[in-house]
């Protein structure tokens, strides 16, 4: 994703008031800093928020964090964010790596949309369904491992049905053209402009007891 | 597969020795049929036997069994196997629901290529990776159940991949476009015709303990 440099990024992150500043010290108490009993949902790589915007205003019962590593991208979607007065809706500047830092078992459902597809084989194990990646979220999910994951990148897709299937998740879920379902569906950014010019999209969800 | 009518294929398979003609009596003895102790790889649906007939070639040290119900259809594939004089290979007449009946635990590999797609979801269950068919399989294979499927039917791939992960089959390696990777491929008449004109073949192996 190409993004414009936003100058005063820094300035929009520090004047954010539902950006988590210091996400560790919450760790295994992101239900108390929602303030109710409601299921957690988590987005890596929510890039300019979108969907994850969009999916906090469909569903206020369900609480979203967003995470995102890049400063500029943040920036842009707290832009769009702040139009919104959300309970719902926390978002982390964080890397994925350290995710099972920042979350002991509390997490219901992890979204991985579009992520980056690596598709060279010496960098498979950056791909965010990589055994490494998959290990770390063993300890941020709640009772039930929860993963959905859409791309319209094939090796990606390929390689995290494999990966998802020998770790032990089940594929519950799949679909080779998601748009051509009745699967509930949050469009991203990305999504509504590739899927405008044919570009089908990969969806599935894969669980893990 | 639209097949011309052969008018003697009852002749044909009655004179074809390779045909079992009673596969129920060889029930857990078909490395003695074979008299060795070479692995057993099956297909089911084997069409006009281009595949199977490759394989056997391909793979002298394997023994290759193809099932298919269609007397006319087999007659066919009998024509092109009749040119060789292949040890390791025989064909059975029957309905892949009766697979259990026909073998205890003796076979290593199953290939599904290019099965009926089925696509309405009331026929769901006429797949022949639905778990009507996956419990069939459960008792004919050796050690650990293996299955390797190809499809140009999105449907069907989706819905096999869901339906074998459901199951507990683990999928070990997957491509949404077959032709484009180096996996190990012989091809069927009809794959062959298929991806001349650009329709990519999906392909997945599967394994259960």
């Amino acid at each position: 994703m190409r993004i414009r440099n936003i100058k005063n990024s820094q300035e929009i992150l520090d004047n954010c008031d539902y950006l988590i500043t210091n996400p560790k010290d919450y760790i295994g108490n992101y239900q108390q800093l929602f303030n109710n009993s409601n299921p957690i949902y988590l987005e890596i790589g929510m890039g300019k928020g979108q969907f994850l915007l969009n999916m906090a205003l469909k569903y206020p019962n369900i609480n979203f964090i967003g995470v995102e590593k890049m400063s500029s991208i943040l920036a842009r979607a707290i832009k769009k964010i702040d139009e919104y007065n959300l309970d719902n809706l926390k978002i982390i500047r964080s890397d994925a790596l350290e995710l099972n830092e920042i979350f002991d078992h509390e997490i219901d459902r992890l979204f991985l949309n579009f992520s980056d597809p690596w598709p060279k084989s010496r960098h498979a194990s950056r791909r965010l369904t990589s055994h490494i990646f998959l290990n770390i979220y063993d300890s941020i999910f709640k009772e039930e491992n929860v993963i959905v994951q859409k791309t319209d990148n094939d090796g990606l897709f390929e390689s995290s049905i494999v990966s998802l299937s020998t770790y032990g998740y089940t594929i519950e879920d799949i679909s080779l053209d998601l748009h051509s379902t009745d699967i509930d569906n949050v469009e991203t950014e990305y999504e509504e402009k590739f899927s405008q010019i044919g570009v089908k999209i990969k969806y599935l969800c894969a669980k893990k007891k």
